[in-house]
């Protein structure tokens, strides 16, 4: 029998959260269920943040209600703060997607708090997402370097044991910059999954510099068996003009499956969703198997 | 001190000869000059083919003659024929690229001869590559698949040993449908390096799935030492249209710069190779790095 890979597709919300264009609601929703009839088993749907920052997640609500939510099938929401998690709650999602900075600079930047007061916060997020009964995702974004040096292993390694102690479901480590390398990835895992013990212990990888699918190979040799991907390769770095996306679904599902491992995951079916969206979005996708399948 | 990978740049052949519109020879030179000059060290130059068949490479031995050639550093040409070595060894180069493929339906389609009298010509090839005083870069096509189902692990392992019973000096494994997968990589290497015993196994990778540098991180693992890469992912597979490059010199450098191994090559400047080539080629180039270091 072969072992079991989890992957949670990320496309509907790190995918498309960079689109300029807003993707009609309906056809998020026609996405997001083609994906779990792909077989997809988790499905990151939206983030419930103000619509002023993402407009094109303005629709959370409207998204959540309107797809067909399949048996087995984990749908959830990233939020930012306790408001988006109310937001999330309320519409009957049992999950909810949130992490800190391992950056202090990056989170200073982005989220406008310091790393220490962040992780006040999301102590707070915790515990209230834990008295609505919910699925509790914790994530440390930029867990494999920020642009400025101040992403240490052992930090990540504290942020880490701060997060367990939490009684969380899973914890998220995001190579948020695309900086990680399959040596760095071996070295936290070996740290983490000890750590982590029945917690598992997600990753979340974009192909930045050519290296995805080798950092998942490394992974899956530290232990690993969540990992966070996106149809066709969508997404990317919003700090990097350049920067390409979220490793492919398609890509890292069919390596999984020569290399032995089983994902419940129809590639083909995945790679029509990439090639429906190809044409009604900006950039390019950086998948290749959707292409290969196209033919 | 870190351990050294080979790395042999073959965007001057692999990548070019697909271009349609002619590169000029005074650039294929200043591009190989550049190349050189970024600490590659060994370059396959161009292919000794009939022009009619490669037009792009119908300069080949204009660019032999116009390169400055670097001491220390391999400059080779492919061959596939008698002909065509009788053209290389003329030219003054010291290495020739040869090599049959272990399809037979890819042989007969590609080259018009079977598998069988593929290994029988290769045979005189290599005694007057010998008699010519030429390194002899002995390689096996399709080493991972074609798309008829006729090529097994066996067959290969044994094209090897015949390839090995010739007094060769390199071996070469090539992946020219980017079928490869990092387990077939492992299972194959595991019985052919120890054959070779102290003949170099040389891996030649294509991205065509995205898992290009996966499969470099396993051949590491699995005791090579020798990669085949083209600056900026230049090349492709000629059976699949939408198939991408070689891997990407810079992206296979960076990488193997990261998890602590030595190339002595300077990734920034075969960026600017990679940089200098796109605008003047049809094909879109794949690799990630370049574009990342022309920020």
């Amino acid at each position: 029998m072969p072992e079991h890979v989890e992957i949670i597709e990320v496309g509907p919300r790190d995918g498309l959260q960079r689109e300029s264009e807003f993707i009609p609601t309906a056809q998020k929703i026609a996405m997001i269920n083609a994906l779990s009839d792909a077989g997809i088993p988790r499905i990151q749907v939206t983030s419930f943040v103000h619509a002023k920052y993402v407009p094109q997640m303005a629709d959370a609500e409207a998204v959540c209600g309107g797809i067909r939510q399949q048996p087995g099938v984990i749908y959830s929401g990233l939020v930012l703060n306790l408001k988006g998690l109310e937001r999330a709650a309320d519409t009957g999602l049992k999950a909810v997607d949130m992490s800190v900075s391992a950056s202090d600079s990056h989170s200073r930047k982005n989220a406008n708090v310091s790393l220490e007061d962040a992780l006040q916060n999301f102590k707070g997020m915790v515990a209230r997402a834990r008295e609505l009964g919910m699925m509790v995702r914790a994530g440390i974004q930029c867990a494999f370097g920020y642009y400025e040096p101040d992403v240490t292993h052992d930090l990540v390694v504290d942020i880490a044991k701060r997060h367990l102690a939490l009684n969380i479901d899973e914890l998220a480590l995001a190579d948020s910059t695309g900086m990680a390398s399959p040596a760095q990835i071996k070295a936290l895992l070996a740290e983490i999954i000890p750590l982590a013990g029945k917690v598992p212990v997600i990753l979340h990888l974009h192909d930045t510099r050519g290296m995805g699918l080798a950092n998942v190979l490394a992974a899956l040799d530290g232990g690993c068996r969540y990992f966070d991907t996106a149809f066709g390769g969508l997404g990317g770095c919003n700090f990097i003009e350049q920067a390409t996306g979220n490793i492919a679904t398609e890509d890292t599902v069919n390596m999984l499956h020569e290399i032995g491992y089983q994902t419940g995951i129809d590639v083909s079916k995945v790679a029509e969703v990439s090639q429906s969206i190809q044409q009604q979005i900006s950039q390019p996708l950086t998948g290749k198997m959707y292409k290969l399948l196209a033919n």
